[in-house]
């Protein structure tokens, strides 16, 4: 039995469990995996969580006054239970000790909850490998998020080929690459980060955890630091703690077209609208581009229902006229991600990857591709 | 082909859209009711939709700003794609018109779709029978929808007895009186209405068509007119009428215990805040009361996980002591549609229902009943 007592106020409670939550395994055939490691330190309150693939840790700091540390000890609770019954208590301090082996009381008020844990020796924690070689590097958390944003949305989300539902980390010559392909679209961006250093790597990363990992980083104007070991990555901005599996194996190299035919620029929100729009009568995903004088032709037929043809004005234009089809799910992925108010799409011929970019030179380190569909006309 | 002309706004098409989409069988084995009736007359521009159990009409009328009939006809388009069209259309006025055999071509701006439609000589309309007569009610939309919210929570969702799906209307002694049991639980609310008149009627109304239509009426100063014929009732409130069928056979008739041998009385959202916590760890969702010395002590066990207990001052209280064991699901919904601060609990014994009423007099037409859980102790 391991002691534990501390008075911690609910909204303190609420934050660190939305925060570790992610990481819970409900289903997960290891009961313990389905409970929250909470422990009392000198150091804070220490929330874990984890499904083998990510582990997150939130600490509330024992200099906040919504905590005070009256004995140290730890239990891993059932999570289920424990985020239901924080979030039905009024607000205030609530305090959480262990009085009998293994069982966690909450009392608050003219409430008082008794919650049987478990043991938390055997579960898993954020640990630094002491054997392997640790690289470091420091990120802007804006430009974080928005490139996993962007890069995630090519990843692959069947397991058939487990390193295409990774994002490829790349650091060589000062630059960071992310990219990803799920073998019909590729995304990628290139980050110069803030203090470059000398060593190189290059890991897989599961799309799904780094989408968590975005979605967690708060305050735009923060930074976020990345350790990478042999199998881990971990992400650590302030009182959240995310670490990662890595994928093994070769990530494909994807050629880019360097050569094009024609070129189009349109406002970007213009055309995902009409996109969208088109995207309705779409049958089995598929939509009509076709670029020709000053305009932008997307349409869509789905049998028996109906068709729908919409335009968007072009803003510029080189090369000739093209008609391609692809699928209007991955343009409309594409186009809701992308930075800036103009897109340019690059024209290859019709069974070539079509290359989607932005307009702004600044941000042209962002890149996309789409394979077409191979259509009767 | 019919013919069929209007220009009509997309807003005022999206607010026809919601009302009557809350028909339309999407898995309907018959092709026509996954659609919408759109049929212009010199009165308006009419959307109808029906699932056979009930069919929803609404009327976007000619003398708006919002629509213009330039030649009346109609025709039924599918629901789920008409709906998404208009909702990804840019905002402003759209034409709807059949230029071609059996589709509906939709146009604005830029946006050109055209849809296959259907006959609508077969589709569902609500027409009075002429047959039958008919008896026409007056109620307030606040009253009516408080009214079917609280009663139709003790309905049945099960159809093992279709009666117990319904909601029991009997009209007699000019007062409506409202009734539904699904065999645990009881609820009646009793309700004087606007212009009684003489005919009494029973009929019994499925309560998930009571449900939607309860969401549907608006501004809560207006009122309803109800017509009710042998085989049908009809709800008309405005631009919208709701038509629903009737369940056959006879509701079963509940006694309510008149004699008990303690009341207590607390506050309605005090005690619904303690059940919605220990409900948390209700185990096969029993909770058990205990009222003894100026408190209702309220708790739930879920073996191998934990505890919870709570309690509530009892503001007033007569009678003798008394423990309960009840499902708290049943009674989180009673105290959640529960009118007015302070709830009044009436104890007849470990096996009689327990009856839950409003405390204000001026209410006590609402009643609501729980047969209590057997348990060991």
């Amino acid at each position: 039995m391991r002691s534990l007592r501390v008075a911690v106020t609910r909204d303190a409670l609420i934050n660190a469990l939305q925060h570790v939550l992610k990481a819970v395994s409900a289903n997960s055939p290891m009961p313990i995996l389905k409970g929250i490691h909470i422990q009392a330190i000198a150091n804070g309150l220490i929330f874990t969580a984890s499904n083998t693939s990510m582990t997150i840790q939130y600490t509330i700091s024992p200099n906040s006054s919504s905590l005070s540390v009256l004995e140290n000890g730890g239990m891993v609770v059932p999570a289920r239970y424990f985020n239901e019954i924080i979030r039905k208590l009024d607000d205030g301090f609530i305090t959480l000790e262990i009085q009998e082996h293994f069982i966690l009381t909450i009392t608050t008020g003219i409430s008082r909850i008794r919650l049987c844990g478990m043991d938390c020796a055997e579960f898993p924690s954020i640990n630094r490998s002491e054997n392997s070689p640790v690289h470091k590097y420091r990120m802007n958390n804006a430009l974080l998020k928005s490139s996993i944003g962007q890069v995630t949305t090519a990843a692959s989300v069947s397991d058939a080929r487990p390193v295409l539902t990774g994002v490829y980390f790349e650091y060589t010559d000062h630059r960071f690459k992310l990219t990803a392909t799920d073998g019909i679209r590729f995304a990628s961006r290139t980050l110069h980060i803030e203090e470059p250093i000398d060593t190189g790597i290059h890991v897989i990363i599961p799309a799904k955890n780094l989408n968590e990992i975005a979605k967690m980083l708060s305050a735009e104007d923060e930074t976020t630091d990345i350790e990478v070991d042999a199998n881990r990555i971990r992400f650590i901005a302030n009182e959240l703690q995310v670490q990662s599996v890595l994928i093994g194996g070769a990530f494909p190299s994807v050629n880019i077209p360097q050569l094009y035919s024609s070129e189009i620029m349109m406002e970007t929100a213009c055309v995902l609208r009409a996109v969208e729009r088109v995207f309705v009568l779409a049958g089995a995903s598929i939509i009509r581009l076709a670029a020709a004088s000053g305009k932008l032709d997307i349409s869509s037929t789905t049998a028996e229902v109906g068709d729908i043809r919409d335009e968007v004005p072009l803003m510029e234009r080189s090369g000739e006229d093209f008609t391609i089809s692809l699928n209007g799910k991955l343009l409309m992925d594409i186009l809701r991600c992308m930075d800036g108010e103009y897109v340019r799409l690059r024209f290859a011929g019709k069974m070539s990857p079509v290359v989607i970019l932005p307009m702004d030179e600044s941000s042209s380190s962002t890149l996309f591709l789409i394979t077409p569909v191979r259509t009767a006309n």
